[in-house]
């Protein structure tokens, strides 16, 4: 298990449409799944779906119920143990809060977008501070990205994936798969 | 534009089942577009669908009409720019003519899995291979992985994919925009 203390949010409210409109995105089953096997990968202490339409809970606890309890968890056991990492939350200030209780520190929250021009950490500096023991809440948006407010919230502005190419429109779940590859991959 | 002469195939038969039975899995919409998103950011010059059930290949081709001429491409041409780098073939030695008519040069055809425990070539050295200009065509697997006679068939088999922790249970998807990552990133 890595000792890194990374938590992972998964913000579907408030964020961005197409038209820059503020939205509530819908929870994807694919997200959870493909999102929690990466988490349980690069050793993740939490997977946290962030979003406040209450309706769109039950069918993760449904989900949840099936891989980690159910059916699913003696037909793939390797499932539920991605899965055990999901929590969800109402709002990103909650996530914050029930992190900091877990970890016994407020965690520093780092947003992420594939367009910010004013990132203020870059890969290497925020893998040294997980190397260096800081709890880090690494969050990241569905639909377009995160709005205003959720970046406004946060400690830090994490560097934009760049690839070789001007083209950077990844989606959400291979930005995060990236990004725990480039914060915890052993080094080589 | 990325200079680097990588070719990536999705092999959908033959795959393995989580039994270890050789199977022809289905050819889905997300991997389509999550990889082809990975592939066009990273400048990789090709994305092969590679089934040789051709029930499936008029679905793809549906979806292609739609994203890359029809009403999609006008809705989002990012995703035209994206899905454009799609092809389909029958099977790998099909792949790899087709991949060798458009370079000019046989590729390199390397195979990759989360279980090789011998493989032959690591990331650094393969993307030293691209930097000096090889040719390679990048071969992953749907379902539980590549079928042995896929693997007998490679020049190279890629080292795994490893995290801080002893499970690897990755998605295909957020494998393959691990490896685009690992291999073609600008040098940071």
């Amino acid at each position: 298990m890595s000792s890194a203390r990374l938590h992972l949010a998964l913000v579907h409210y408030p964020v961005l449409d197409k038209n820059g409109d503020t939205i509530a995105a819908a929870v994807t089953n694919l997200d959870l799944h493909d999102i929690a096997r990466a988490a349980r990968t690069y050793g993740v202490r939490g997977y946290h779906i962030v979003t406040p339409v209450t309706d769109q809970h039950e069918p993760v606890y449904s989900l949840l119920a099936h891989w980690v309890d159910g059916h699913g968890a003696r037909y793939n056991p390797n499932r539920r143990q991605a899965l055990e990492l999901v929590e969800l939350h109402a709002d990103l200030a909650d996530t914050v809060a029930k992190v900091e209780a877990a970890e016994g520190v407020r965690p520093r929250v780092v947003v992420t977008s594939a367009r910010f021009t004013d990132s203020s950490v870059g890969f290497d500096a925020l893998r040294d501070q997980l190397h260096q023991g800081s709890v880090i809440l690494l969050v990241l948006g569905t639909g377009w990205g995160l709005a205003p407010e959720c970046v406004a919230l946060a400690d830090d502005r994490l560097a934009p994936i760049e690839g070789p190419t001007d083209y950077n429109h990844l989606s959400v779940r291979s930005a995060a798969a990236i990004m725990l590859d480039r914060l915890l991959a052993p080094a080589g």
